[in-house]
């Protein structure tokens, strides 16, 4: 049995703490970067940096999605400012089946190149209310590769691991520091100016992280 | 509720006949099609004309697959002549992981135009094995859509609906007749010749159909 596996990487915080988790870990790690439409290409230029500094192979894989329904695809609807992290509801920067289908290249990748792990920085704890990142949605997936993938008909399930899904955003930030994580060059938010906003749910989920752990972003 | 639904459209014989039974049902149809990097453009043109017959919207969605891995994208893989249809095990025609993309983007397609199913002609009775082809994946897919989108936790769960999965291809082509489909826009070869192969595994199901069937195949 090899020890591949393929990492989702965005460039922020959490999947750069999940890929250098999975190093240290001993994964032979193949990091699958998305290119998908976004506002701003800042975190696709950065997650290609982290995967380069860690010295992992990686691939960017170009998708348009014709339809929009996101402030994160969609010129029109501006990402919230200052939203009540504790809001009920799904946000408007939600992307309509995301995670679904990153999953899916993913699983295609890895079963290309014969690995048995995909790893995903997903969290339902400090997050924004996406229901492609709980736990439940997680085992579903990995319930429905297991029939519908070759390499699992052959005895070869791929797993689905989400090493940070039950932690906090200060474990997390801590979990980061422990393991090197290169965090100045990791890019959370949701807009892609010179600096990040600050104002964003995604900047300030990981700010109220770094300061319930009690340390200063080296990115911000 | 409207009647909104996502086809998944190949150009096919297949997928055209799934099309023209949703239409039947009165379904207000949007299609989609893929160009995932197919050796040849023939059968993203057929689809092109087929949803412009009937009268559909319709969008083409590209994808690049930076791995292989398949005889369908891979020119150094051939595409097997005259392999017995009976063989077991699933051929080197198999792309990894392509109906659980395809039903990713038709998931975020659904959930973007309010749409509430998703019709796929996938088939297990006359087909080549392939995994993602069988009423178990289509069910554990529906599962996980029900906890991966939006809109199947706000009570409006999306349904993937396969009519032809359980029809042998003399059914299917016996149907087609029925709803009229426009046969000889349809294309189902894996190569992209002025005419179809003849040889290859989706000519030979495509012919055997029309023979059971008794019927002559407009399209060769």
């Amino acid at each position: 049995m090899n020890n591949k596996a393929v990492i989702l990487l965005s460039g922020g915080l959490d999947s750069s703490t999940t890929l250098y988790g999975a190093l240290a870990q001993g994964y032979d790690c193949f990091c699958l970067i998305f290119d998908y439409g976004q506002k701003h290409k800042k975190e696709i230029l950065r997650a290609g940096a982290i995967a380069r500094k860690a010295g992992c192979r990686h691939v960017c894989v170009k998708i348009s999605l014709p339809w929009k329904g996101s402030a994160l695809l969609d010129k029109k609807i501006s990402v919230p400012q200052n939203r009540p992290l504790s809001s009920q509801g799904i946000p408007v920067t939600y992307v309509p089946g995301r995670n679904i289908i990153f999953l899916s290249f993913a699983a295609s990748y890895a079963e290309a190149i014969g690995a048995g792990k995909i790893f995903i920085g997903a969290n339902a704890i400090d997050y924004s209310g996406y229901p492609d990142c709980r736990p439940e949605f997680i085992r579903s997936y990995q319930a429905m590769l297991a029939r519908g993938l070759k390499s699992s008909t052959q005895g070869k399930p791929i797993e689905v691991v989400t090493p940070l899904i039950r932690l906090s955003k200060a474990q997390i930030v801590q979990l980061a520091f422990k393991l090197k994580v290169p965090l100045s060059l990791t890019w959370s938010c949701y807009n892609g100016r010179f600096k990040p906003c600050g104002v964003c749910d995604s900047c300030r989920l990981r700010a109220q992280g770094f300061a319930q752990a009690k340390m200063k972003d080296p990115a911000v």
